[in-house]
């Protein structure tokens, strides 16, 4: 029977193979030179969409730049990200456009106003993130997509604004249930899946700190 | 040939249809009363598991909480995300304790070594959040995953200091390939997955803002 090999002899073989690794990673690294804004889609019926949206625009404030937001969805936002950025009043601008999720409005002509409003607002900041003074370098349309899936806007002229958009600038879209025309011209798109909801498993209900 | 509805008509249908909605969801709300401390796992190879975790930071600080993080692998949270945080001195600690990834250490002893000092700072800052005056309200264990993957700390004892935790403590863990065993315990998983990459697709290089 072979002897095991000792703590030692793991620890060489690991190394020798990470040192390849990183190797290969350098040069795979070394090819990724292009800088552009992206278009960025948070989707997905899991958490974190617009909480991983909200990391990125904070982010972005820490490095000096400065950030738009629109909500298309009223009353998200409203607590604990409100008192950190207003840390920040010369970087971030948000605007509340939507006047509350269907569930809560029932009144789907005041939807439709909200979300042509709040597009609107939309269209202006990603325009004046162009030419030589952009006056974002990120822009956040936080729940576009469920306006969009309810066909509250018209599709095809949304997705020609997005894709004309200024190259530098960030542009991140979030809400379940994104429209295929979305991801096929957007670079980045994640997909945030729930594979446990202690909500619906545990009755635990929306807490401070994590849900607002 | 049937007339098709009018705008009116389409609203009308639409609002009793949400009315009905509303009523089944307050329904559902109202058995949602519990409050504990959530153990949350986000995994998956996509992006956005360090930086929804660092959205749910940020927006506990908002909320007035207290917050520790630990960071398992050095190098990331260096830029943005600092300059952000130390706006809250009094209310976030952040203990960056990992020496790099295995790629660019190549060397599996001070990895483990690393690991196993980070897991005790994990340990420490979970105990202090125990009992009538507890230390911090959230902690993040930033990317224990990657090296509960590579087998750098004992799973069986991790696992069960975890699933011992406060009970009021919102306990954060990311990192891609969360163990079965984690999953099995926490309350709320989240998979980001990757459905489009600029990487991989357009040579796009790590920038300011999205990635650090």
């Amino acid at each position: 029977m072979a002897e095991l090999p000792s703590e030692e002899e793991v620890n060489l073989r690991a190394n020798e193979k990470s040192k390849r690794r990183k190797a290969a990673r350098d040069k795979m690294l070394a090819t990724k030179t292009v800088e552009k804004g992206l278009l960025i889609v948070h989707t997905g019926k899991g958490k974190g969409k617009s909480t991983a949206a909200f990391g990125l625009v904070t982010r972005a404030i820490g490095n000096d730049m400065r950030v738009g937001v629109v909500q298309f969805v009223k009353g998200k936002w409203e607590t604990g990200e409100r008192h950190v950025l207003e840390k920040f009043p010369d970087q971030v601008e948000i605007r509340t456009m939507g006047e509350g999720f269907t569930w809560d409005t029932q009144d789907r002509a005041r939807d439709i106003a909200a979300a042509k409003a709040a597009w609107e607002v939309s269209k202006e900041m990603i325009e004046a993130s162009r030419g030589p003074e952009p006056k974002y370098d990120m822009v956040l349309l936080d729940e576009l997509n469920i306006v969009l899936r309810y066909d509250y806007l018209p599709l095809d002229e949304v997705i020609g604004f997005l894709k004309a958009k200024p190259e530098d600038l960030h542009l991140i879209v979030t809400g379940r249930n994104a429209k295929p025309e979305l991801i096929d011209i957007a670079d980045l798109v994640t997909e945030m899946t729930a594979i446990k909801h202690p909500f619906r498993e545990q009755n635990v209900k929306a807490q401070k700190g994590i849900e607002f």
